[in-house]
């Protein structure tokens, strides 16, 4: 399989992931600009903003709400960066489209500028179990 | 009325505006990092992602996929970075919610790097009447 994204979702390569439901999964970034730097997934594939249908899209910014609002609800966040790279030109590396969810703390300036260098997490499954387990409490409080 | 964003909203402070429907607003940034830089504002007034309901996020991103489509389909893009900055820590400056659609051109990271620090569009009124007319273009065949 040539996606890579596509063979996470597949379940032919490994991914923290953080959470899932019928149309998206959203998984932690293997090279995390900050703690808890989080990819949420369409599952079906399609490239960009160019051939992404608006209902998947609607989809994935609300599943990375669901995870910003997690992020602020635990250590890992007082603020959320949300954002798409659409196209080589805006760093767009993998072409399967997806939504980044950075979390950002006051005063993290010089932190994230690390770890836009370092770019790892030396606890990734630590990471994962706090954002994991924050996000299943706000969705359950959601539905009720 | 203390929220620059509702004012603008109301008519009542100038902005150059790119497309408009019954809920949302799309702008031009005063501060552009890059030609073109856009805003989408939901007309109704929230602070970010806490607050906003999830419905005015998935249409919020529809605009700017119409947005950024437009942009691509015009000289000023290649590709885009759309994005929300959720909170002070992730350099909100304006507290009402809003969506960055960035216009990117390949071999532009000089570019935006200058632009970051200039932030102006010395034809700004040109810039505004090439990403409305590309808008008007995309949105009509949308509905056809």
């Amino acid at each position: 399989m040539s996606c890579v994204f596509c063979a996470i979702i597949a379940g032919e390569a490994p991914a923290i992931r953080i959470y899932e439901d019928d149309s998206y999964l959203a998984i932690l970034d293997i090279r995390p600009f900050t703690r808890g730097h989080t990819l949420v997934l369409p599952k079906r594939h399609s490239v960009d903003i160019t051939d992404t249908q608006p209902e998947t899209l609607a989809g994935m910014i609300t599943v990375g709400q669901l995870i910003a609002r997690a992020a602020r609800a635990t250590e890992l966040a007082d603020a959320t960066n949300i954002g798409i790279n659409d196209g080589p030109a805006a760093f767009q590396t993998v072409f399967h489209i997806h939504l980044h969810v950075l979390p950002r703390r006051t005063g993290d300036k010089l932190a994230v500028a690390r770890g836009m260098m370092l770019r790892r997490d030396a606890n990734r499954e630590a990471t994962g179990a706090i954002l994991r387990e924050a996000v299943a409490r706000i969705d359950a409080s959601q539905s009720d």
